[in-house]
């Protein structure tokens, strides 16, 4: 009989489900809203259901649930401890309050290293040795993959890779930081920045009456812009692409994966961030060896935590 | 009967040998010269001889033998492919022509892993979980620990930690890469810099004298220009600081270890060198949680790398 994990990846929006097989083959992902005016309760009423949706789909044996979650968390308490999206969620321990109705064991990852372990076993990362995953949204979140396993650090803090400073005394992050690479490689802070710089300096740009027009620019705004030719918007961009390259070269000096791999909302411009990002990164590393990590695009687009969610449950229930 | 393993660390200058029994205490170590003229032959029939020494030293069973030398070395095959201040070692299975003589089995380590293994093993990265060792020296070296095993990537370079980039188009490095914070805060590079800096520039400093009677300075001369009041000294000694600590905070943020040792040449300084790394380190890394992540001195000096090597082969062989 077949066996699988359910996998559950928590967001602010919508819940989404989906079960793993025991040979990591993924089965179609399906959603439930996220319930935010019932606290508690009927949010984890809410993960029971689609959980047992998934179940009476799988047809065989489920081995446990794998839920992924917006941090910060105790992953070894298996509590949520805030949640700046879910309001109801402080300090609750969300994967057992899951797993007794469910009569199943639970485990509780955060959400960027659910992505990165979807990645690993379904996605770009198959196949491969350790690896790290960069997701590019609206801040820089990462996961770290080392021996198959999700890394996270003596304090359960690891992998907090928009938090390298690559800029001595740079732009000021949300984390009290200065130059983290957040600031300068995510979608939303590259163009809050571009938007910030564009209403000081006289510089021309279609995307000053963007700006006005709408009172913020995106990344896929700054792209196409740069597309269109707009040599403000091309700067922009190809900054960016510097940066993220500076931070895959570090990545390859420190840990030496054998795949970067490259996800979220601005990965969805494929090779026209795949491409300055290459050039970078090939003028930027060492002449000792040739670049061996890889650089490449994620595959899994938005499922990929709640399919590493049920990895993460496999990893830990498998035997 | 007391099980060993001997360890042999490979210099430029002098070969160091060790003991170390199975709850990993270490014995005296002692060192015989590194024959520079003889070829291979020659080499290998020193280690093998400082190897036998130990082994009628130990007074019991002999497990296997670790051997710690510069890079770049191929891991797997055992083999050095090159090391520059030991021209015979060319594409030599090292390894192999130690072990067969001896009748033991062997492992191959580049040295600054194998001190981390020490510290981790037997010095200051004692009962603690993931480590990080920074070897502040000619260069600046590392070594990662993580699940209590030198983390070696997935081509065998990884943990080059002294080629992390941090300052954006920054000083040129021996690698090719610019803003490497080996040319921050090795002991040579910092002191290097600082002349250079003295040559141009016309700020009075103590140190223009000494670099004019000796033709360089050191980083010791630094430091005790320093303490006498120097305000050049200062600032050179305050950077290196402030570069070391932005690398640690990238280190606890990446890779969240529960402590990162300072070792090599400059770790000498003691406090001279903790108290302002500490004072940067609290002073620049995030809001979010405490400094969780430890940064200690070594304790285990120049032997680090030859206990280290026996800790490598103890985990290899152990079972």
């Amino acid at each position: 009989m077949a066996r699988y994990c359910i996998g559950i990846d928590l967001g602010g929006t919508f819940i989404k489900f989906g079960l793993l097989d025991e040979q990591y083959h993924p089965s179609e992902v399906f959603q439930l809203p996220t319930p935010l005016d019932g606290g508690t309760d009927a949010l984890v009423e809410q993960m029971v259901t689609g959980a047992r949706k998934a179940m009476d789909e799988a047809g065989g044996e489920v081995v446990g649930v794998g839920i992924g979650s917006p941090g910060p968390l105790s992953l070894e308490r298996g509590i949520v401890i805030d949640s700046p999206n879910i309001p109801c969620l402080k300090n609750v321990p969300l994967r057992d309050l899951v797993a007794e109705p469910l009569g199943l064991p639970a485990t509780l990852e955060n959400d960027a290293n659910a992505a990165a372990c979807g990645e690993y076993l379904c996605g770009a990362g198959q196949r491969c040795g350790d690896m790290v995953l960069l997701t590019l949204g609206t801040g820089l979140g990462g996961g770290v993959i080392i021996n198959g396993k999700v890394h996270h650090g003596a304090h359960e803090i690891g992998a907090e890779l928009g938090h390298m400073m690559i800029v001595p005394g740079g732009r000021l992050c949300g984390c009290g930081q200065r130059g983290c690479i957040e600031q300068y490689c995510s979608a939303t802070f590259m163009s809050r920045w571009a938007a910030k710089s564009l209403q000081s300096n006289g510089r021309q740009s279609s995307l000053k009456e963007l700006l006005a027009a709408n009172g913020e620019i995106t990344s896929k705004d700054v792209n196409e812009a740069r597309a269109a030719g707009d040599g403000f918007a091309s700067e922009v961009w190809d900054e960016m692409a510097r940066y993220l390259a500076t931070g895959c070269v570090n990545f390859a000096r420190i840990l030496d994966p054998e795949r970067i791999v490259l996800a979220g909302g601005m990965a969805a411009a494929g090779e026209d961030l795949l491409g300055p990002v290459l050039e970078h990164y090939q003028r930027l590393h060492w002449s000792l060896t040739e670049a061996k990590t890889k650089i490449t695009l994620a595959t899994l687009g938005n499922d990929a935590g709640v399919i590493g969610s049920a990895g993460v449950a496999w990893q830990q229930f498998a035997s």
